[in-house]
């Protein structure tokens, strides 16, 4: 996906409809998530659940498309700035057959410490890591 | 709650918490979901689904607190501001018992003709019932 | 509720429901699981996740009747018989408005040490306690 | 799959896991639930939903082993068996990578007139499509 060093596909399941009969709002974050955690993984290179160092503080999401039942979306996601604690991700959401946006979001994630419950500043190494996966991003 | 004409008190379920042991960040969207039906059906003066005529354009949420299980939460919602097809709510969400925030948020939503599929203009009725719920609301 | 020394009381989201209008059958079981787990922290007197010490190895449930919005369910539990690393749960869940019942359940759970992640006997003083709580429990 | 007609993949999501790290066991219901659509859809031949015309009855599952993120998923469905109005499905749980059965299920399906709100005989082309994607199916 252009502009996007990380992307992740995901299919729609029925359960993600509504009574609406079409993706349900809250959905999309899931997928975000599922996204967010590979693009984790890959960056620092391990996948344990327990070694995941991020919290989230914001997002920001607009819906371009109802999303059906039978589609398969491909999530994009890069780091697009980092501050001393924190940093942004941008996503993007298409229909994978269609290549349509679906939806566009930013996260704010807070380097966070799990077992001491309090952010902590991003630590050199993870700061190369992101860098080197994502050479656009901005340090702030 | 305090500027707000509509409070959803809602119950956590172990089902909301994540593998972090909190409540999910998707999960906040189903609960504001909850609360803006409830002001919607309040508004309206029905509860009929097929009579909801809002979609989703853009969500902004902060996360300000880990919610853990045990916890109610009161979701207030109000109207703050209308155009001609969309209107912006904004959600504050409370710990019942501590009173603390635990998220806010903002959501832009279209006056939807799901059997047409397209937007359409909020008619008078409904732009009138609005007002009366949440006087403070600005047109633009 | 008749026959069952606990109850959980759930309000149904619009999450819950599917492209079918009804709650979906998936959901059934988060409740389920909410009622059984505050079963458990009345029983064992604490409500600490990490005291919880039971992983499902069974469930049948029977749907008797579509649920819709703006329900509010009432979830029976109780132990009926216990052996020894298992235990039997079964529930019934009505609309509280109607008292009609929803749905009729049974889990088979197992005494399970998450941290050697295996199973284990049900300790003595666990065991009286399901006694005291639910009297009628048959020990096999 | 040894045994089963249809068979559907389905990735965990991290969404999918709950606090004890492992698949919640309501999830294991919607897996199921995206294969029978998915087993549906192939035996009618179209993949409309206003045509879907099941509800479920009665769903039993056996939990064989924990399920993991980073996990694919293999669902086998087919159908065992046929009555008048209703039918039987039987499900089997594997873990992609390692071929280990996670669990099993059975679920009694009703030939449902949503529109009506009744259940309603199988009709003989779909029994008879049925008969020839599962030829093993018994009649009751």
């Amino acid at each position: 996906m252009d502009g996007f060093s990380f992307v992740l596909s995901i299919d729609v399941r029925f359960r993600d409809l509504d009574a609406f009969g079409h993706v349900n709002n809250a959905v999309y974050l899931t997928y975000l998530e599922s996204a967010r955690m590979a693009w984790w993984f890959e960056v620092v290179g391990t996948r344990a659940l327990g070694d995941v160092a991020m919290i989230l503080a914001r997002t920001e999401i607009d819906y371009r498309r109802q999303v059906r039942q039978d589609t398969r979306l491909d999530i994009g996601v890069r780091c697009v700035s980092m501050r001393r604690s924190s940093f942004v991700l941008a996503f993007r959401a298409l229909d994978a057959a269609s290549g349509e946006t679906v939806a566009e979001a930013r996260k704010v994630l807070v380097h966070y410490d799990f077992a001491a419950d309090r952010s902590s500043p991003i630590p050199a190494p993870l700061r190369a890591r992101i860098k080197a996966h994502d050479p656009d991003v901005r340090e702030e």
